[in-house]
């Protein structure tokens, strides 16, 4: 505790250098003057500290407009963050799609890439065609893989801290695959895996349907269905990072799976056919009798898992994902559940992200291991509790 | 952000008195030389501080033992913490009963008392009676009612932050009662309500079984059942102060209520009525035929609702509490029905506080608050985030 109030030079630079690289980021090509106002450090700090952002690449001296060149006197010089300085990639890797997502160091998205996989597709078939498409991406922006700072992974599966996936029935040899060592081979910065429910989360907290709200869960409607939360803003991975797997729930005294339920038939739909699904809800959309009773069921199926979720967890916000198209059915039972047995009750919404939420949480993630290190501060504050 | 780096005096002073408290507590009796070494500040800095705690009354030189004080030239000074500069309440009001605990700004208990009262007691009843033994604690102890600090209170129901009680189903007139308002008239210290299973999971991480866990769900059995649980040490109360509410898991889908499923005739057991749930778990333990199978079928609602839990949270553990007696029986099943759903199925274990979970709770709901304005340290941590 000695180092709250000691000097701590190392740290002391670090941390001034996080809140000018922050302030930076914030404003509009900032002089001297103004990050020293802004951050209310010394005018000799920030100028040591810029000197040395500019030497590592990350800040460059920002070239004035035509107009204000032209003014009288010699303009004060104006810096920005290079944004271009180091890249990142959200990736998604699921039962169908495989998906890339590529950013600079401000996150705003520049190129994307997807192809579709089959769902009995290997592992190792699964993690070629990853790798085709990251290389497509970084080919048609010009992104070199050297550029990589972080590489995010969002996947089914109760996922180890390792990036090991402990259990995954959806997708086949993935349960025990160490799949964050297996793609590190590929990429010489840290790669992080996340389960998709939970990057779908942060994802649409990002910038989804969630932005306004921090205590949220994202229910990622499927064959497979799963939850992320967040709470406080912060994701909830529980204590073995299985946290919301109401995949299981679905088995809690009852033995039909969502196969079962959406079938038209005596017949359980085949196991993982999305395919077949999508055709049930085209049909309920058409008025199909049988097809408007199989999504009824299914539908109560997940108010019901949905209502145990907001008990257990009492959220501001839930929002159904997974299943974009066919889904909007379920707002209103769910919200009629939920009022009655919660006293305040969520709101209820579909995702905005759809098909691109995993992949863009997954991008957050990379994002959010690289401000750490590049701001510091917060993960300072942090150690410190 | 600059105030991190810049100098704020005042904080400055408020983190170095925390920070010698704090040392001052866990040490035994050191002299300003140890306080030196400990917390790693100058010498005047700690001189002045102690200055400042002396005059507050929070320490105290302490005497020395007598071989000591012979011992030849002058010893130095030693200063102990006077955990008896101020009192502490815990309040437990329940719907059968109500019990205080005092203790010293150290957390030690050294007093305690408890009434029953009726169910169907009025709110005005139930808060004269929890008035008497606070007074007669008091009294007991030679605590003058001007050295109390903070008082806690658990107490079924969903409460709001400023103690307001929003809903509860298990004590009449309670429903909309601004509870912490109504005590604070008794007191001239701060009054903090908290959910009553929120308090017993902070009371089992305290000083019972969830000792050893940060990550936990505290059940609260009962005819209103309810759940608590810890996340990373922390309260997690949801949005709305209405997390874990599995009384309302029992409605779904379902209709049928623990006084049903506790009947032994084809009548369900009278409202709350826990006298005769009582005799149903003592006419178990008998082997009565008709009781077991009403015992079983609580516990099998119990283990299902218990399990959502567990699959939204993830915890490390879970502590059944509530009714103390007669639930040993649910530990087994529990213990395999986790197992088949989770893949590292959380430790299931007894309460070990049993019936002073919920005041033992509140005492340190009360400690919590106390500690915040003495220990500034983690607040001022937490504000900077």
């Amino acid at each position: 505790m000695g180092r709250l109030t000691g000097g701590d030079p190392s740290l002391l630079r670090r941390i001034n250098s996080a809140v000018v690289l922050h302030s930076l980021r914030g404003a509009q090509s900032p002089t001297l003057t103004d990050l020293t106002r802004i951050t209310g450090l010394s005018r000799p700090t920030v100028e040591g500290v810029v000197e040395g952002l500019v030497e590592a690449g990350l800040v460059v001296e920002s070239v004035p407009e035509e107009g204000e060149a032209r003014r009288q006197g010699r303009p004060a010089r104006r810096y920005r963050f290079r944004a271009e300085a180091g890249h990142l990639l959200g990736i998604e890797i699921g039962a169908h799609r495989v998906a890339v997502l590529i950013s600079g160091l401000d996150g705003r998205i520049i190129g994307a890439g997807s192809r579709d996989v089959s769902e009995t597709a290997s592992a190792d078939d699964r993690l070629d065609r990853v790798r085709s498409v990251v290389a497509d991406v970084l080919r048609r922006t010009g992104v070199a893989r050297s550029s990589l700072r972080a590489v995010g992974v969002g996947s089914p599966g109760i996922v180890e801290a390792d990036g090991t996936v402990r259990l995954s029935t959806a997708l086949p040899g993935w349960t025990g695959l160490p799949l964050g060592e297996r793609l590190s081979r590929s990429f010489r910065c840290p790669v992080l895996v996340e389960n998709d429910a939970n990057a779908a989360a942060v994802a649409e907290h990002w910038k989804g349907a969630a932005r306004d709200s921090d205590d949220i869960v994202f229910v990622l409607a499927g064959l497979s269905p799963g939850a992320g939360s967040l709470i406080g803003g912060r994701l909830h991975r529980g204590f073995g990072g299985a946290a919301g797997e109401i995949g299981a729930l679905h088995l809690l005294g009852r033995e039909v799976t969502p196969e079962t339920l959406l079938s038209t038939t005596d017949e359980p739909l085949p196991p993982l056919d999305e395919q077949a699904v999508a055709e049930v809800f085209a049909l309920a959309r058409e008025g199909d009798e049988q097809a408007c009773k199989a999504v009824d069921r299914y539908n109560q199926r997940l108010v019901h898992d949905v209502a145990a979720l907001v008990l257990a967890l009492d959220p501001e916000l839930v929002v159904i994902g997974g299943w974009a198209a066919g889904l909007d059915g379920v707002l209103a039972p769910l919200r009629t559940e939920l009022s009655r047995y919660c006293l305040r009750p969520p709101q209820v919404t579909l995702s905005m992200l759809g098909e691109a939420a995993v992949a863009t949480g997954a991008l957050r993630v990379a994002l959010d291991h690289v401000e750490e290190q590049l701001f510091a501060v917060e993960g300072t504050a942090t150690a410190r509790r």
